[in-house]
This record gives C-alpha cells, structure tokens and sequence, in this order.
C-alpha cells in the first residue's frame, strides 16, 4: 500500500485546499488506491526535519512511499497513482499522453505562477512589495484565465475525459482568492466547480482534514 | 518532421539561453530528432497574434507541432521527442519513468519557481519591490539549491544516465543571474558545466541563435 505524506494542525491562514497534498489524495480517491497517510505535524515544522527530509530532501510537502519506493512532487505522484490503477491517464506513447502531459506542465508551470504569487501577495497584503507587485500578477493570471477559459469552451475536462491533470488544474485554480479574477471567466468557473462536485474531491478534503486513517501511522 | 516554434529578435535583456524555447531543441539535438524552426519576431509580438495563438493560446514559448497534432508546454516537448526517439527517457509504468517524472516537475516547479521570480526582481533592480522581496526569494532559492546539492552528490545526472529532466533542469539553472548563490552549491556547479559542456547543448544553442533550417519557414 502506498503511504502518502500529509500536514496537519497547519497554520489558520493556510486554507485545507491550498494544501498540495490534497493532490496527491484527490488521485487516489478517484482511482480508489488503498492508501495511509503518515501526518507531518505542521505545528512543529516536522516537514523540515531529517526523518521527512530522508523522503523528500526539498521538504516539500507531498511526497510518497511505496515499500521502499520514495517519490516526490505532487504530480510525479497523480502520475504513479493514475499509472499504477491503470485509470484516469492516457496510454504512454501516445498523442493523448503528450496532451496529458502538456496539461500537467500548464498547470503547474503557465497557470500556478502567477495564481499562487498572486496568493502570496494576498498573504501579505501590508507589505509594500505586495501592493506594488499585485496588478502585474492580476494581469499576468487573467491572461492564462483567458486563454484556459478559450480552450475549454464547453469541455467538461482538459482532455476528452477526466483526468490527472484536472486534478492538478482543479487545485490550481485554488489557489484564486480573488472572486472576481476567475469570476471573469465562466468557463472556468463551471469546470473548477464541477470538479469540486466530485465526491472524490470530498473524500480527499476529508481524509486531509484527519478524519482517515489518522490512526494507522504513530506520530 | 516536428516543428519547433522559436522566437528570433528577443529584446538584448533576454538572454538566449534564458528561452524556453531551448529546451525543445535541446532534447531534439540530444536525440537526432529532425526538427524544422518556425520563427516567431519578438520584436514584433508575434508570439501574441492569432496565428501563433492558434497553435499555443497561452501565447507561451515554446510550441510544437507535428503534422496535424499541436503541442505546447515545453517539458510536455520534451517528453514527446524523448518518447518519439525512445532516448532519454526512462520506458513508461516504471519506478524510473516515475522519477524521470519527479525530477522534470521538480526543475519547473520546485526549482524554478524561486530562481526564476529572483531573475525578475534583478531585471526590475530598481523598484521598490524587487529590493524588498530579493532577500526572500534568494534564501528561498538557495534552500531548493542546497537539497539539489545534497541530491546529486557524485551523480552526474539526476537519473542514472542523461535523461530530458536534465534538459529541463540545466536550462532551469540558467536563470540564476548571481554567480555567488549557485556557486555556494559544489555539486550543483559541477552538474551545470557537466550539462552545458554537451555538443547537443552548444548545438541547440547554434540553432536557436538562427543558424539553422531559418529559412525552411517563411514568415
């Protein structure tokens, strides 16, 4: 069974679906991979200290096991997952892989980048910096909203079907504080709720908060 | 034969191997991918208009199509060419393939993320902003720096053999504009030189820099 790294007692500011984790449960929820979690308590930085850095040296949070497979980075881990269920990913070596591909690399390359920056000026909103770099950012991710919104027109999903990379897009587009950003797009705002309508969705933000199988690992 | 769409004319700040685009043509060089280029004028925003749009609506570099089939995503490029080829690239649905997977979202999202943004800030030097969030963003970088550093210890590439996450990563490590905050990092010096030393490198940067197939596309 696979063992995926998780925070918990995270500070109040960090909202449960900004955590990244959520990524890799919301993967195996979908592909109904067996799977335990072992908590990192967030509370006392344990995601910086040598036990998880053994696992994931940058101290990025999630990583995973499988026995004594280690493996980082949220979407190397929906991959495996996905790859490992044989469900919710396209054949390798196909035109369909390389579009899947592409889409993952969007979101956590075109997409996040201004979307998570712009959080961060958020989360500090006092700060000069923050106010002086906010409309770039604004401006740079309604761009990539656009162009997302373009290429989804009445697509359900990224692909021809759900897929891994709606699950990375999906946590994404989390990452929007700001109402009106998305707002602005109604494309995006129908795909972004109808992924979050997935009880997959539910189960992982549930397993994140503790409610599952908190019990199998010992802090 | 793929199509690699490049940008030619870029403003004198932007340094060529700071391009996207030379990822593409660095895996294809690696691999004796033929490749023809379609250049985009960035001294006239072709990149913005229509008919770039229609192949990449993020308006992003690089793109690539093959025949009828349109990609965009840089490292979704590389990917295909190293599929394409069969080099490069670790055989799907196997622990390594997952760590190909691992090091290639961990250049474009762990790595790049804060040496990219403190590239920003030391092209904007003189703004309040860029002062105030380097500091930041400098330890941020040296942080992911030093576990990379940790990682690779003797390695000579980050999977056994040269893969395309190296492609991905080398061209990441060029964004570092302060010699002083990569050169605290012996490994990860050594793995930059060892990479850019390649022939493929020198020669996707020939290419890039307009000496070949130019006029195989007329603009």
């Amino acid at each position: 069974m696979i063992t995926l790294y998780c925070t918990r007692n995270t500070p109040p500011f960090l909202r449960a679906e900004w955590v990244r984790d959520l990524r890799g449960l919301w993967a195996a929820e979908e592909c109904g991979t067996p799977y335990r979690i072992h908590w990192l308590d967030a509370s006392k930085s344990e995601q910086r200290e040598a036990a998880y850095k053994s696992v994931n040296p940058f101290g990025t949070v999630p990583a995973m096991t499988d026995g004594a497979f280690k493996l980082f980075e949220s979407a190397a881990i929906v991959n495996y997952i996905c790859d490992g269920a044989g469900q919710h990913i396209p054949a390798p070596r196909t035109q369909e892989r390389a579009l899947y591909d592409q889409w993952c690399f969007a979101a956590l390359n075109t997409v996040e980048p201004p979307v998570f920056q712009l959080m961060i000026t958020v989360l500090n909103k006092d700060a000069a910096w923050a106010k002086e770099r906010a409309p770039v950012l604004r401006e740079q991710a309604n761009a990539r909203l656009a162009a997302l919104d373009q290429m989804l027109g009445g697509r359900a999903f990224l692909l021809d079907a759900f897929s891994g990379a709606d699950v990375l897009m999906g946590q994404v587009l989390n990452f929007i504080v700001d109402a009106a950003l998305i707002g602005a797009h109604a494309n995006v705002v129908a795909y972004h709720q109808r992924l979050k309508a997935r009880p997959a969705y539910a189960r992982a933000l549930a397993a994140q908060a503790g409610g599952k199988n908190a019990s199998l690992e010992a802090q």
